[in-house]
């Protein structure tokens, strides 16, 4: 499973980069490929002042070695090595009326004196708009939820539940966006053999291009003033205060000594932080505040 | 003490911000108080887009009610409640060539059973420059350790290498800017009474003054282009890095559930993340990474 995901990962990238430059019809991926002390490595691959991305990160990386202390504990694991491989795609567009993208695949091993103890796949998809426009959510979590419908048909809700609960900016008592799924420990089981997460696993790779790209090819031609800029770079500090205070994923790649000009390719180019900032009554971006308030169901 | 701290707070503020004020020569500090829900409130003061203050905030708080579990478990305390009272200051200046500047004063008050169990001081002073003036850095190192000289020649030492310890930016390696002054838990002892202590809080308060004040006169009109601007904002950005992942400060106002737009003052107006930047070789922007790179004894 372990070579089986590995070389996915390696072709989505190749494809998620081509379709992206293929929109972006500027500016090309730069790659970057690097080894971990510890063990492993990846392959980082960045666009930045494109036409349409302002920056944009495709990044795998295959890591293994000892498990941290502090993971041994989560864990309750001994003497134990692991095997983490996944994939990560942030996308900031330049255009405020495309929301930015978060998106990872990652398959997990755990061995216990040197066996197999433990093996799971996690992932999700996530959308984070600086203007709402409902359509795009919309069709953002109906195919999402398709996706998902041809496993189990409890896996969108609860996977969309996880999601809503995860990207909580809990100090600001706000969402960071407005979700998607995410999913953990996803363990072969009853219903679902290894291959079978596999296999969805794979769906959830063509789920970031159908659910994400149509919104990119809409509105990547609306226009947009320096107001709606502005509202974009306040936005995107809450992203930075998110990744920094409470994304696991970050707090993972700097715990395990993870590359950090990968681990920080999730950073927005260009953000502010204007003091109390609040947006006008009845405006375009308070009524994106007002959606944050609580998450809801978008289809 | 409670009372003269919090007094002596209040006239620090006031001094602090008439003073700034006069040398942005364009804008002027905003007040906003604000109450604490779970017992106490501040005075937060910011100034925004001046001629001189890009962003800066002087704020004071005066917190108390049941301490956090969190920080029970830290002080090793039961049924405890705490009274915690401060003035901090964070001062991004315009121009690239002046640093940014932190400073902060503080005092709290440990209960338990409702008596009084412990109280200390803490604060510290320090500078976070783009471009190396050492002449500014000497003099602000002067400053700080004339100023520990008054009370005990082992003050400058100890409390300049805890404040490089304290503003290390592990995940980079490197040190957030080029020091100052770091103490906590000043506590009374058969050298120091606590009326002693209060006394060499009120001349770090000066000193922020004297140490900080001069740099900003002397390099307010030194010219500066969009390539000094670029850098400023790249290294904004390990300043908000610090201040998410590593200040405690941030994170025991966050826990004390304080206000948010207060405590995130500090964070600096544009910043940017570009991928793997590297200044050229040779270059002044070079230069700063090279000093950041370990502690340096500046006196």
């Amino acid at each position: 499973m372990k070579n089986a995901f590995s070389k996915y990962i390696d072709s989505l990238q190749k494809n998620l980069t081509l379709t992206l430059e293929d929109i972006d019809g500027l500016e090309k991926f730069k790659k970057d490929s690097w080894l971990r002390e510890a063990g492993g490595g990846g392959l980082t691959m960045i666009i930045e002042n494109g036409n349409v991305f302002e920056k944009g990160g495709v990044n795998v990386s295959k890591v293994y070695g000892k498990l941290p202390d502090s993971m041994s504990t989560m864990l309750k694991a001994t003497n134990s090595d692991f095997y983490a491989c996944g994939i990560s795609i942030v996308l900031h567009p330049k255009n405020p009326m495309i929301p930015t993208f978060h998106a990872n695949l990652r398959y997990f091993e755990l061995y216990e004196n040197e066996k197999l103890r433990d093996r799971w796949f996690g992932g999700g998809l996530d959308l984070t708009p600086y203007y709402i426009f409902e359509k795009d959510i919309i069709h953002f979590h109906t195919k999402c939820k398709n996706s998902c419908d041809k496993y189990d048909s409890s896996f969108y809700t609860s996977y969309k539940n996880k999601c809503d609960e995860y990207f909580w900016n809990s100090h600001r008592n706000e969402a960071r966006g407005v979700g998607g799924l995410f999913f953990d420990y996803c363990r072969e089981n009853n219903e679902m053999s290894i291959d079978k997460w596999f296999s969805f696993i794979k769906d959830m790779g063509q789920c970031i291009l159908d659910s994400y790209i149509p919104i990119v090819e809409k509105r990547k031609e609306e226009t947009y003033n320096s107001l709606n800029l502005n509202w974009q770079q306040i936005r995107r500090g809450r992203y930075v205060e998110f990744n920094l205070l409470h994304d696991k994923g970050t707090l993972f790649g700097l715990k395990t000594k993870g590359r950090i000009e990968s681990i920080f390719m999730s950073m927005p180019p260009k953000v502010k932080w204007i003091y109390d900032f609040k947006p006008e009554k009845q405006s375009d971006e308070e009524k994106l505040v007002k959606i944050l308030e609580s998450p809801k169901n978008w289809v």
